[in-house]
């Protein structure tokens, strides 16, 4: 079986969004540059359908990170945004289908943790999302059942990898930290508590932009 | 003129101490494994009157970090814990003089940060101790009087840290990642808020214990 991992930017403060997530503000407001290192890299561009862009050592990371990933989970704001029932709140109209578009970049299964039944959606270029309302081991299990020896990406946000974390369920972190200061937002680690596995560095890869760490998490 | 730099090991969660700091736990409860990177090493021993040790990367970033510093600036509580006037905290009873002992490892004039004065404390090892109740400009200004071209330290704790960083004051960041999550404590990074400066980063050194990430602040 593969891998459960996390695979995630991070400020040099500890933010992976910014406050106020709003349907113009995915990722929350004054977080746009977090991901200003991937975007004209060769792998990202070839994620979500374009050709060209920058190769080197961001790149390899990236590139080795998106070819390992079978299955996706993420929390209910990663997929969507919104509060309560879907199609519930107006700020998100239904039939919304998300922040991703017509071609999301997973191209496989996502598992979209909820509180709320949805029915699946499916969009171009193999990605679909299923919604699960069972909680986080029943998303892990269906992740991966779909994916064989694939990993499973923890995509995010903050509270999805917290409560993964604190499960015990998680194998690898890799977080890519960049060198910036947003100030508040969502913390990558939060109300954690006590009682947290133990890390071991296994990666340290740098480059200008960003700076790449890897961890093993002792079980 | 020297810069004026921090320097610190900070746990991936991003703490740099545990919460609930008492006379039996200065660096707060669940922290004390925080800096274990440190102990052993030779240039850790030497500013501690020890001989022997360890050598290696870890050893050169430590050493290199020691010997640019001429002065250091603190908070009150990483001087020596307590509340309100000196002496007026029973469980931090007067004339107690801090956490450091009788030949503290800073070998130079330190400035602590305290609305409340005190009369200088003069250690052996060439340490002072200076209770600065004007404010983070005046401390910093005092320190770089006494050092000429040498490098001022701000030591900690977070909330020393983060003032100098929001006042512009910082050149530099040196942070030690340590591959540990605590789950709680004191955050380096926390409470700043909106128009932080830039960062750059100018190092990345690794080793099995600890990631050495050093930032320049963009004036």
């Amino acid at each position: 079986m593969g891998k459960v991992k996390v695979d995630v930017t991070m400020s040099l403060d500890g933010f992976i969004a910014g406050p106020n997530q709003s349907r113009e503000h995915p990722l929350g407001e004054g977080a746009q540059g977090l991901h200003d290192w991937a975007f004209e890299l060769a792998s990202f561009r070839e994620a979500h359908g374009e050709t060209g862009g920058e190769t080197g050592t961001d790149d390899e990371i990236l590139d080795e990170a998106f070819r390992a990933v079978g299955a996706t989970v993420m929390g209910r704001h990663m997929f969507g945004g919104g509060e309560g029932p879907w199609g519930s709140d107006a700020s998100f109209d239904d039939p919304w289908e998300g922040w991703w578009g017509d071609d999301p970049p997973y191209h496989g299964p996502v598992f979209v943790l909820t509180h709320h039944p949805r029915e699946k959606v499916t969009k171009e270029g193999g990605t679909t999302f299923t919604f699960v309302t069972d909680g986080i081991e029943a998303a892990l299990e269906q992740a991966q059942a779909a994916v064989g020896e694939k990993d499973v990406l923890v995509a995010g946000g903050g509270d999805a990898v917290q409560q993964y974390l604190k499960a015990g369920l998680l194998d690898e972190l890799q977080i890519h930290v960049v060198p910036q200061l947003l100030g508040g937002g969502a913390r990558l680690f939060d109300n954690l508590g006590a009682d947290l596995p133990e890390l071991e560095v296994t990666r340290v890869v740098e480059s200008p932009a960003v700076t790449h760490l890897r961890y093993r998490v002792v079980k």
